[in-house]
């Protein structure tokens, strides 16, 4: 099945992945790995939650860890150009007799929540409060050096349907991993912002949350920050990597929080804001679509993620596999 | 005079720069300095151009070379989003009474030429010829590892001028410089791909082209650069840095090609999609802004620029001096 | 058992490990992979023989290729600080029993070979030809951009007595790892020019080459040359890494040549010239010890090395076993 | 005049520089700028000292501060083999009439303090209190991420005199400055732990201590140092740099501490333990000796330094003037 022709007219611009909630069940535990090993910063904390942005962000938050019984992510937020793009994605949503319900959030505007086909949570919304810039306040600047968040990436049930939903909403393919045999999509990663992806797609039990990805500097960032996890107890929270992917070319690493929530950091993006760019198709028997560099992941990166609130996943029907580490 | 509030929505989509044609007095010097000693890929010989892209770009080429008897710059090219919008463009510089001209250009489709309104030379074109990636194939690296033109920086010889011009176009200002005294501006960078800069203006003696910039993955690339031309004939073409910008949270070095064009090789820039991205404002007393570390810029990086074809510069009429290498 | 006191007083100044000469099945594909890929200068070939070196260095070579039937290792060369030294060191291996023979090498002074009590041969010399300094003709810089040779690491049947002979050479122990329950050595790494090692001992069918490593400046090189490797058609040669290794504090990566013959590209040493440094202890169980971040070796790493021409490895006769990954 | 060929069999085993107290005026000041923004580790407090070390040191202390009322420095402190070689050195400086003082320094074994013939003061001891390891805690690394202290670097009125001194006492000339028009050596770089250097010493007023460099890994951490001072209120103690030193090689930035003693922070050394190694001669006016890149240094790079307790420089008789920035 080919990928679908990207929708170069959607009728309304989502302008970038934005931001998303994880319930942990140890705030203090949540805390002491994403704001003192991580390093991203505390923006906000009220009514159990907490607000956290990285370093070159201006937007109130890119994360909010809110403590609860069971480690569960909360809607994917996308932000949405303007006010009457924000209307006209309601109808979107609405026409496709998907639920639309307006709620109140803190630090934001308008916003509306609705689900995907397959029911993954989205949330839109136009404003969010700015804050002053940080990003030059090097004194600030800690653990892995989070400049923003990145994208988000999740297990689908049947990629080749989460990428025509997405493609209609206007997100492109960059890249791609095609099953042979089947023809079926195993992968996409799929952009709004002009970078490799907002949002990508693997075949699995979903819907789940995969990862939240940030952006950092350089690979030695990376390294400062593996030293960092290996020598106060994180060790074993180190999943994968470093590494580089075939697939965006990346450089690479996973990590699970205190939750097993999943965590990419990342750097060496490419620009992809032309409108012909063309995406790079991968095959899923290669290796180094997964990492360039010949090895293959571990288990637990193709079997674990983190369930959406309220949202049962469902089986793949896809027969193909990916390679595992032995 | 308050920058412009940003044209959220223009009347055609331009997607970034794309390329510019840079008359060279010495074909084979600018071949060893742009693709042997910066890394640049020739993708086309002909007509006695030589084609150029840097390592991630699929467009057929970012910089043009052509022999000729004088050191200038042919007009800047940006590319536009869709055909409709190529129409709409030519629409909008005959509105503005400025000359639009129709012309073949090598491996691209429908291109013209106009102006703006000092007489910078402009081309706008929607398709040009796509090549397969060969960010992958790193044994193609060389030089300074160049990923993609960034921008391009003019001296305006009226900034505020400049600015109204191309927020009329789309273009939004990221950070700028004023005259706290006359509180005109004295520089300002303004972007569409979602960085801090497709376009930046700079006071003095235009228009004329400061520079053209490449992205580059990490500050050590710039230093690889720096100690390969250090040693092999080209230490006179380092004309400033490494260091950081103030402005924009750059990695710099500027250098100078055998004909005295200017680019620069930088990193570290950040994203700026957001519809409500607030423009940082910097004094032009602030030495800080030229370079963060605190080294004023030398007095040719103020004054040295080159001529565009055909077009005679003008002073600018802003007293205000900037703070100079002694 | 406990390492033994370092001997502070030798009879003779062995200054740093030197060379060695590996025979390769192939003499052009070698070259591909250690000139081309690696990025190791040749400094001269003749009688069927490639001699390299790295960049810093102004001995005329530090690998010796030559093509022959079976990929072995030849003798480990060690610099001895003058001619009355190399003639205390014939001394003293001849008092222990040990065979001396004195040999013509090209572009050595007088040189002796021997061999260590579980049958390593060894060279020792004094004067090599000295070659002019390319530390910065930066335009050679090429691969992985090795800047010297640093350490031999051998399989060895008996870690114990490799260490008890080497001390009384004047190696001395920086970090060592220990079978807690037998309390015999299992690996130490041993130095006389001031870093972490020139050699060093790993338990197992011994005495056979493990590697020879190579200093480099960054882990970003060793990025670099991951990269190159992966779209060159060495991918398969990619046997570990990177990773920091626990022991040493090392950012590594292990490669093996196209003879199988293993190299070690690293960084991050530290110094160690105080007389009364202290050796790091590790515990065999702990598997941090290997990979800092947390990843265990694979099989291959612990099991397969090159023969020492016309030596029979023994197997050791320690029981314990070290952290294999699945 | 030649430089003098390498003591190579000195009466006694000098290892490696050592350490150095610095009078500071205001204790508080300078701990925010060595601990909090240079990032060295206190490892004693006491009688109005703060003691510190690098990440990788195992010695007490590299670094002392006492607070007085004038900014000099106080002996250059070196470490000697064995006790036997500190009985050897005392005898040396006895035998060339030079003033030796037995002393007690906290933390310190035997020790002893002279003076070379220029007046330089001088400190010899074997052991220092030694220190569990702490370069594998990276909680603790910060600002710079010093690794270690590397080299002392003195003015000195007559450079070949210091040098013949020097190498009498075993250090060996790496690299040096000759003034081509006198033949008399205008700088000189000498070593004792197989690096560039352990002390330096540039023609000017003296003898005064001009720097004191620590080794950190990579260039990225010099760029973190300059981001962090440029925005902590130290942008004005940023001297020269970054940039690369022809001389050494060294990627270098020179900055000035509250009190304007001043520190080298650098990295890219080479290894020097060759008995045969020669030394590299420069020209005093090729400016990239100075600086690789092209950039000459700042006048008060040339001029000012920091008074040794109790003696008067003088004056030197060359006449022969560096490449100082305009």
């Amino acid at each position: 099945m080919p990928i679908p022709a990207p929708n170069l007219y959607p009728s309304f611009n989502i302008v970038r992945l934005s931001h998303v909630e994880l319930t942990v069940t140890d705030l203090a535990a949540s805390r002491a790995f994403y704001v003192d090993t991580l390093g991203l910063q505390v923006t906000g904390e009220e009514d159990g939650r907490l607000y956290l942005r990285a370093m070159e962000e201006r937007n109130h938050h890119c994360l909010v860890l809110r403590e609860g019984d069971k480690a569960v992510a909360d809607a994917l937020a996308f932000k949405v150009y303007d006010e009457q793009g924000l209307d006209m994605a309601e109808k979107f949503f609405k026409d496709k007799g998907l639920p639309v319900e307006w709620i109140e959030r803190p630090f934001q505007g308008r916003t509306f929540v609705t689900r995907d086909p397959h029911g993954i949570p989205l949330e839109f919304y136009t404003r969010m409060d700015r804050l002053p810039p940080i990003h030059q306040q090097y004194k600030l600047y800690n653990g892995v050096k989070p400049l923003r968040i990145d994208h988000f990436n999740c297990f689908s049930p049947n990629v080749d349907e989460s990428v025509a939903f997405y493609s209609e909403l206007g997100f492109r393919v960059t890249e791609y991993t095609e099953d042979e045999v089947s023809k079926h999509l195993w992968a996409a990663w799929m952009h709004r912002k002009g970078g490799v992806h907002d949002m990508a797609f693997t075949n699995g039990l979903g819907p789940r949350l995969h990862h939240v990805a940030f952006w950092v500097p350089t690979p030695l960032n990376i390294v400062d920050l593996l030293d960092l996890m290996a020598t106060t107890g994180y060790v074993g929270n180190i999943e994968r990597g470093p590494g580089r992917h075939g697939i965006s070319n990346a450089f690479f690493l996973y990590v699970r929080d205190p939750d097993l929530h999943r965590i990419e950091i990342y750097c060496s993006d490419y620009l992809t804001v032309d409108p012909d760019h063309e995406p790079i198709k991968w095959d899923l028997k290669d290796p180094q679509r997964q990492t360039l560099w010949g090895a293959p992941a571990p288990r637990s990166w193709f079997e674990e993620g983190t369930l959406f609130k309220g949202v049962e996943p469902q089986e793949s029907q896809l027969a193909a596999q990916p390679i595992v580490a032995p």
